[in-house]
């Protein structure tokens, strides 16, 4: 029997924080931005620095937060789950009971890894993947004319697209320039022809993703493609690799290549670290990048079992978060990387964050008195700069801002243009805009006045890195575990996602059907000019 | 002196609505979604359909919105806009003090155009792009080396890239397949590193577009193509093609291939159907679907002048968002395109509506009373349905969703598996969404309890076109505009975002001086060790 763990709301420092968040601090006051500010309100972890000077909070503030995390035994929590407890559950309903392993994967540095046995289940199919790469590059795997594969094309939706396509985007500095990677994910026809249109299917591995082997729109594409291969007079079996469970129907050798597997432990949108990544991030940027990537998770995976909140960047990440969402009212984050490479970066957090913590109901079956997840968007800046900033600065609603920064770019390339690089600038005015958010400016013009008092956090790294990536990667995973922790909800089912699946298939029976009368289906339908 | 025009607080409709709201109709009790209601609230537009029975509205609510519009003269004043009003200003404070005339760039098919010298304006310009887009065909305009352009580069951020990329995605079917599109808009200096590596310099036409001539990014970005160019012993000035205002820093045909203009009365983010927009969509379009784009644009801004608000597709679409956002506190809007093309036009819309309505002041200079414009953003369906729904259904955040799909795919490349088409998957997980999210379902196990009550509405249209795109964008500037005059903000300023512009060059200054003590900027960029 798992024991019973509290809600921040069961907590005592929950009353002092809802005390201090009425007179939080003033960042538009004479001296709230003072060097002591800048010096203290750093957090030091794996590969980046959290500057948090710009946050409204004051060391009672984070005093408080101190206590919440203990009370909660977040870290514990945290420990646990890395070591395999079942937390994927609801108590006293049927649930998917499962444990909660993507850290398991790339634990594979380590002695003593905490969940042995999952990180023997990462390490087997990370041997499986070094040989079928080797395979790739020495001709053992090729096409019927004995070519070498130059492209792949990753089939899957939702985790098996969002966490992979981000990164892939985030380092194609560093991919193998003769290889390109494609991705096909709606089920709507226009996506899967656009990119047939562009590759040389002779040439492509289609990797087709999906954990039960049954996903609507993957089933679909993959269909779709394999009829494409045949159109072309190409043996699909020559080229579809999957990843998918052990014993799913898609793990079938005479149709496949090679499979891979992922194992129910890690749910889609933690699954990046995974073969779901894995399998493309190694063709495109090499084993040894791929081993680099999972290095920097694993690193900020021991840095989150840190007790101290000040010393433990994802928990500092997920408290603030917490503060502003649940204390200072702010119903939306947004993640603003000034980094072009991270643009599909915010799109992955959607789904992490959002699908993780978008929820209503306690692990306890209880339902939440506390608002939980928030809306999660966002574009790289600059180009922010010159869309809704706007509405940042001045409009009526606020926005928590997490900053991502870079001190170097990725690509050296780069040049003076009135004294300063590029890169100069990207700094500069990622820097800048956290003072003005924070700031603000009183002007007599009230058109041109800025309130200031609107939060943000800087994450700071050396460089974009396969290592990097990694570490960023898991530190978001790691905060929304922990936030989903402070909510005491279960961060790792998607109940709510049930009903709209059923009704689609009501929704197509009778579109298919010719009957149309009485049925709200049928009725939306011929509203819709659809029969 | 321009006549004062009211808020919504300011009219009788307002409390009316304030108590409707109390009662709001409840999409989750047996019979609400009833065949009456999908036939009853379906509104015709020019291309597009709005369906709403997914709304928490009934006739009371309709008409008390009605008088809303009627009260705040909303048609009346984008009458006036699109005839010339100065809209652009602040009552008894320096503002822009510009007219508002993005409607007259497409006001070219009718015999009494609204403006008649914008449109003008809009003709001419149209004009030489006819001729210079034959000129590149028949080779007047190549190379050094005699040949032609195959790519073109277009540098601009904001309004300058963010509504002509979507409208290319969008429309890429239809583009000419020996012509390639690239954008550069981000200063960050692997964004310009990366399109570099891309294309064929020495084919490629290079369009920078910038009204002031002077924004930061874009003149640094045009400064690094410029050394590319001519590191290929390339001449800039047959490459570089200008679009700019008039007597700019830009206009300056020795530098220039050719200078498309564009006018201080049309702001960046409402820019598409300008030269903007338009000599790039000429270039991979081609001139007669250009026109066909415009012209879908054009009959929606006639219909925005229809006073009865059930059959005004933008205004309806207006003041359901109201609705939502002042009566019933959504603080979101998801903007969920059923379309894989229309993946970056919710980036567009996060521009052109949290730009324009982010904003605290009233044109009477009175701060506002009433939260302005919401948070924006999207991603295709079905995509999003596996990465963010979880929370549209059961998280603790309200958001309105606004669904837009189409009948036809555009490839027309598809096939039936297990019964049906992509295209009939995609429509029936389309229209089962905006179902399940209504009317929610009880289960008695908490965790796949659904509350309901989520609201919804669909656009529909045939099918992705050039026309249909058109519409949309226009249907959307028409919707961000109504909503500006409800809440009697100007729309079309930006003065939150100096303040981040002014702090940025302090920052720049004291990056690249010796001296870090005693300054915040010194203070913060030591901090992320940047000093």
């Amino acid at each position: 029997m798992p024991r019973h763990w509290k809600s921040i709301l069961e907590c005592r420092a929950f009353d002092e924080l809802e005390k201090l968040s009425s007179r939080a601090c003033d960042l538009t006051a004479a001296g709230a931005l003072n060097p002591s500010r800048f010096k203290r309100y750093v957090c030091q972890g794996p590969l980046f620095d959290l500057l948090y000077p710009c946050q409204r909070v004051n060391s009672e503030v984070l005093g408080a937060l101190q206590s919440l995390a203990d009370e909660c035994d977040l870290v514990e929590q945290f420990v646990q789950m890395r070591a395999g407890a079942v937390m994927n559950r609801i108590e006293g309903y049927p649930s998917e009971e499962r444990q909660v392993l993507h850290t398991a994967c790339r634990d594979i540095f380590s002695k003593t890894p905490a969940s042995e046995a999952a990180t023997n289940d990462a390490k087997r199919e990370l041997g499986k993947l070094r040989i079928f790469l080797s395979q790739l590059r020495d001709g053992t795997h090729c096409n019927a004319q004995g070519e070498t594969f130059t492209s792949l094309v990753q089939i899957g939706i939702g985790g098996s697209e969002l966490g992979p396509r981000s990164i892939y985007e985030a380092l194609r500095a560093y991919t193998d320039p003769a290889r390109e990677v494609f991705f096909i994910s709606n089920v709507d026809p226009d996506d899967s022809a656009a990119v047939l249109e562009k590759v040389d299917l002779a040439r492509t591995l289609i990797l087709v993703v999906s954990k039960s082997g049954t996903t609507l729109e993957t089933h679909t594409n993959e269909k779709l493609v394999r009829v494409a291969l045949e159109n072309r007079g190409l043996d699909p079996s020559r080229h579809c690799v999957a990843v998918t469970g052990a014993s799913s129907p898609m793990d079938d050798p005479d149709r496949y290549l090679q499979s891979f597997y992922m194992y129910d432990y890690i749910g889609g949108r933690f699954s990046s670290t995974s073969m779901v990544g894995a399998v493309m991030l190694g063709f495109s940027l090499g084993y040894d990048l791929l081993i680099e990537f999972l290095e920097g998770a694993a690193l900020m995976d021991v840095a989150a079992e840190q007790r101290n909140i000040r010393e433990n960047l994802p928990l500092l990440l997920a408290l603030l978060g917490l503060w502003n969402h649940n204390f200072l009212g702010m119903g939306t984050v947004a993640v603003l990387p000034y980094s072009q490479a991270l643009h599909r970066f915010p799109a992955h957090l959607q789904q992490c964050d959002m699908e993780s913590n978008g929820k209503s109901v306690q692990r306890s079956a209880e339902r939440v008195q506390l608002n939980t997840g928030p809306v999660v968007w966002g574009e790289p800046g600059t180009n922010g700069q010159h869309a809704f900033y706007q509405l940042l600065h001045q409009g009526t609603e606020y926005v928590a801002v997490e900053f991502i920064g870079f001190r170097r770019s990725q690509r050296d390339v780069d040049m003076e243009v009135e004294g300063s690089s590029s890169q100069q600038k990207l700094l500069a005015n990622l820097l800048a805009q956290s003072v003005a958010l924070a700031t603000g400016r009183k002007d007599p013009n009230p058109s041109r006045n800025c309130d200031g008092n609107r939060v943000s956090v800087v994450l700071m790294a050396d460089q974009l890195t396969p290592k990097s990536m990694g570490a960023l990667l898991s530190l978001y995973e790691a905060k929304i575990v922990f936030q989903g922790f402070c909510w005491n909800i279960n961060s790792f089912d998607q109940e709510g996602v049930q009903l709209g699946k059923f009704l689609s298939t009501e929704f197509l029976s009778v579109m298919k059907d010719e009957e149309t009368v009485g049925t709200t289906a049928g009725d939306f339908l011929t509203a819709a000019g659809l029969k």
